[in-house]
């Protein structure tokens, strides 16, 4: 059987226009790689609905998981629960257990709980809180749809509280075997070695060290014997 | 008029199981962003030729340029060109110009131009050639979609080199404002502000300095005067 797929939508404006450097994708990246989750896709998109809903129907109707990342905030410009609860036509309201999470944590500070802040616990029907221990104001799982915040250190946390709940598969292993020759001198061997192992894939990595040239080559795949057997084949073969 | 849009398409394994951290994509965000393209997509699709067809044939014909990163090399998971060959059926071959640059680019080195090698002069029929001058093997344009290397330093000259060619539009400038005060708090007037203000776009951005929960503010639009009206109204009132 193999793994489970996922797909990542990374939510704002600020990444597109290159004002923020995204690091979500790279944490979440890393993060279902080790459990055996294969992210299979990421989009960015805009802070406009009808692009944040097209992409949350399509990923989440072609994968098995979809991460979101960003615009569950109090301003104007957060508006991922509202085109989720579009996307699959679902009503959303104010939702009691996240209000109170909310209402007492900005009593506790002191913080006047404001209509805006109010807007942080609308949640589309049917969903099931995420966890958020460092701002309160909570995530939401809708199906397969895990939508979290953009500030990474919150986003970060939230992916650490959903881990556990996923259908993980087989670790994805890798292998790295570095080549001190150029990736054309060494593409044909390399190409029969990949199709002698459909199992595993290997990608070929381009590296200067400022003399020359050469070749990392990474094997992935979930069978460790077989990516010793491939490593050791490329050591023999292109060393 | 509106600035001419565009999206990015990076390609690679590599970056979907983190073992690669993408920066192309922050890098064309901020020179499209100088020169008035509005980048309004990033999708990152593996090493496969269905997504990556698929991709390019929706994205070309979305926006107004498409730029590709990675898949150009020598190796057998570089399949890049053929993918844009088989997007818009046209024809794959070698081509002479290609051929002679890498040709005499070897021979320089005293490197054997083999046939691993004398792939990447494989251009699709009707392509306009993307200078390369760091390993020599160029990119290509093919309609409105930019080819170009996925490793970093390569991939920002050819950037350089192709953003003369380009229909411009007016820079998006943008101002920010640091108010000292959570989100939640300035949220309705922030929303008054921004539907008063329907030509610039207006992002909000917590931070969080150590001490407490402040907004950066972020008004971005063609119009340098409407951002410095923006930029006043928010301090007035917010501050």
């Amino acid at each position: 059987m193999s793994n489970p797929s996922a797909a990542i939508l990374v939510i704002g404006d600020e990444i597109l226009s290159g004002r923020t450097r995204d690091s979500n994708l790279h944490y979440l990246s890393c993060e279902l790689t080790k459990i055996g989750i294969d992210l299979q896709e990421a989009r960015i998109v805009p802070d406009t609905a009808k692009e944040i809903i097209n992409a949350v129907k399509w990923l989440s109707s072609k994968y098995n998981y979809l991460f979101t990342s960003g615009g569950i905030g109090p301003t104007h410009d957060d508006i991922t629960a509202d085109c989720i609860s579009a996307a699959f036509e679902t009503e959303i309201n104010i939702r009691e257990d996240a209000f109170k999470l909310l209402e007492s944590y900005y009593l506790s500070q002191n913080i006047e709980f404001n209509k805006s802040r109010q807007r942080m616990a609308r949640i589309p029907n049917g969903a099931k809180l995420i966890d958020n221990p460092i701002s309160v104001a909570p995530g939401f799982q809708l199906k397969n749809v895990y939508v979290m915040a953009g500030v990474p250190k919150i986003f970060q946390s939230m992916v650490r509280s959903v881990i556990p709940s996923l259908i993980s598969g087989k670790p994805l292993l890798s292998k790295s075997v570095q080549i001190p020759r150029g990736e054309g001198e060494i593409a044909g061997a390399l190409k029969k070695i990949a199709s002698d192992h459909e199992n595993v894939s290997i990608g070929s990595y381009p590296y200067n060290d400022g003399v020359k040239f050469g070749t990392n080559i990474v094997v992935r795949g979930i069978d460790k014997n077989e990516l010793k057997d491939v490593a050791k084949k490329l050591k023999s073969t292109l060393l």
